[in-house]
């Protein structure tokens, strides 16, 4: 089956871009900014663009045609359910648009998606519009596993979408999280949405499709690629609100998804761990810049952070209230000037606390009255 | 004993003022402006003075002469070997005078030290020029006395002046690091240097006298209260070129140093816990301001922020590279095609890695003799 000009439209002419090219490639995002989708694909598919882009897409066409590309990823997106999303649809995510200001001396592949495939019954632009990503180290500790679950759930619990990636660890615990807490959640994979990678998490990814999303640049049977899941990381930085970072080695991925938020100038959000701890020095490198990070410790500090500016503040964390807060001054100072053992008399007090007998001699049966102090034989001291 | 007008120069003002008023207060700190600290004294002791003032003083003296008070804490000194240090002073820590700026409707204790009251052989000036405090709780965990003494430790290690309270925990891990480490460390007291508090620490109060400093407002046989802790504070906070703080609770006096770091412009510094720690809550709160604060993890890094700029930078920290770090873009693109388990002939890897097979056929025999890939009947998968 060969596909007709007409049949060549913005639609088919993405999804075979995503075919035949690594998304977020510069030489291709400029080549579309150039001469529209379309004739973009005719460009590459005759030979004039970039001989990299040719060479290139030559090897994944591997002689068949383009037509039969599309139509073989259609019946395989048919088949698991997915759809794909492109950008004049309602349901794109406007925000990683945004990714077109990303310039990336050491990578090319930084520029806004050509469509996402994505597996989810609901509106993508919607659940992605109050959003934040929670991400973090696949080898993480039960602490990293404890907090990217709790702060999931609490976000689940406001409302707000969480975004991750499909890892074990730290994705994974932010997943059950959201989920646990009746939430949407959403995976951006660096593979296609037909066989989510890793496959043990392939429950996770199930329930995460009944309510949620599995979005990926990639079409449905690519492989995950060590390098593809870096450049999938500037995706999960730019769909979201803000990126919060739940344990992360000096070395791990999430660091990279960071780096991403910051050139988008996303709110990037901390969550500190024990400075003994190997799985939190990537975490603290990166409060220690270059760019700005926030340090939160629960869900509604994120929201706080990420929400609308004072309407979404988070509540104050209050300690009991002791006796000594509804003292005043004059107070204070004299129940501070009374002795922990032996008793003293009104004079002696009056002096250590700098104060008049008179006014000593007035307050301290007010803070006997209250049970702060203690009287015997007409000395005071703090009560037992 | 009766003292002559001539006795009664700036020294002997300031050590009867410290004796007759709280350290701090404001309308002490106003008189002595207006008149200079030997007639603020006289005015004090004839009445012309505010009420307060003048029924406080009236008070400590409990009928004595000034003259007799002030000898009587001339013989404590003496007894003690402490020795008290005034504004001419070449030892005057002159960042001290700071507090001038200082202005808390709450609390009016917070103008500089009249005078301070030292134990310790050195210069005082000269040991806090290069100097952090190290505050925190004193109900801190394991965790927070390993890294304050640790801190600390690295901050001797580097000449750099360890400050802080006599307290337990924090405080008493931090003056033990820095002992340990052979360096000087400051203990500022809310009490007289001649019995510091807590008894229990005496042994290492000792310690610091050898080769540091206890140091308080308050003359010899001044008992600590509550009040003065906070008090105390404001010269922790001004004396250092910057606070680390070291695990508090949300109502840990810790934090109240930190607020008085701010309002004098020092850098605070605040070393990170579990969010899921009561003792690093007040920390963490912290950091989400209202001031700025910066997340330290070792001794390099508090160095690098109060130190000089650019010279005092903390070394990166490194993790083992891999043999992945050292390919270049397209062999790290053909690497990452090449399968896990079940080998894949030239060709298809080219495709899967969108590079003409001319270019995997260059590379992969590389791969191969660096031991990362493996060939078997012309299929290449990873080494296992």
């Amino acid at each position: 089956m060969s596909a007709s000009a007409e049949d060549r439209g913005d639609r088919f002419a993405r999804v075979a871009l995503s075919a035949l090219c690594e998304p977020g490639n510069a030489e291709l995002s400029d080549l579309v900014a150039a001469h529209g989708v379309v004739e973009a694909l005719e460009r590459l598919l005759c030979g004039e663009a970039s001989s990299t882009l040719v060479r290139g897409a030559e090897a994944r066409l591997g002689g068949r045609d383009v037509a039969d590309v599309v139509s073989a990823l259609e019946r395989i997106a048919e088949t698991c359910q997915a759809r794909v999303i492109v950008p004049d649809d309602p349901e794109w995510p406007a925000r990683v648009d945004d990714l077109a200001v990303l310039c990336d001396e050491a990578d090319p592949h930084t520029r806004p998606p050509i469509c996402l495939w994505t597996r989810g019954r609901g509106d993508l632009a919607e659940a992605l519009s109050r959003s934040a990503s929670i991400v973090g180290a696949r080898e993480c500790t039960a602490y990293g596993r404890h907090v990217a679950t709790e702060l999931a759930f609490g976000l689940a619990n406001r409302d707000w979408t969480v975004v991750s990636g499909g890892a074990y660890g730290v994705d994974a615990a932010a997943h059950r999280g959201a989920l646990a807490g009746g939430g949407l959640t959403v995976a951006v994979l660096a593979c296609g949405v037909d066989r989510p990678y890793p496959a043990c998490n392939a429950g996770l990814f199930d329930s995460i499709v009944d309510t949620g999303f599995l979005v990926s640049e990639w079409p449905p049977g690519s492989t995950p690629q060590r390098r593809r899941f870096l450049v999938r990381n500037r995706v999960i930085a730019a769909a979201t609100s803000g990126t919060v970072v739940v344990e992360a080695g000096l070395r791990s991925g999430a660091r990279h998804t960071v780096r991403r938020a910051w050139e988008l100038d996303r709110p990037v959000m901390i969550v500190p761990g024990p400075v003994t701890s190997e799985a939190s020095a990537g975490v603290h490198q990166l409060a220690r810049g270059p760019g700005e990070t926030r340090i939160v410790t629960r869900a509604e500090e994120i929201v706080e952070d990420l929400g609308r500016l004072g309407a979404d503040l988070a509540p104050p964390l209050h300690s009991p209230d002791g006796p000594r807060d509804r003292l005043n001054s004059s107070e204070a100072q004299i129940l501070d000037a009374v002795p922990r053992r032996v008793g003293a008399a009104v004079e002696r007090i009056a002096a250590q606390a700098g104060l008049p007998a008179a006014e000593a001699r007035r307050v301290l049966p007010n803070l006997a009255a209250r049970g702060l102090i203690e009287r015997r034989d007409d000395r005071y001291r703090l009560a037992s």
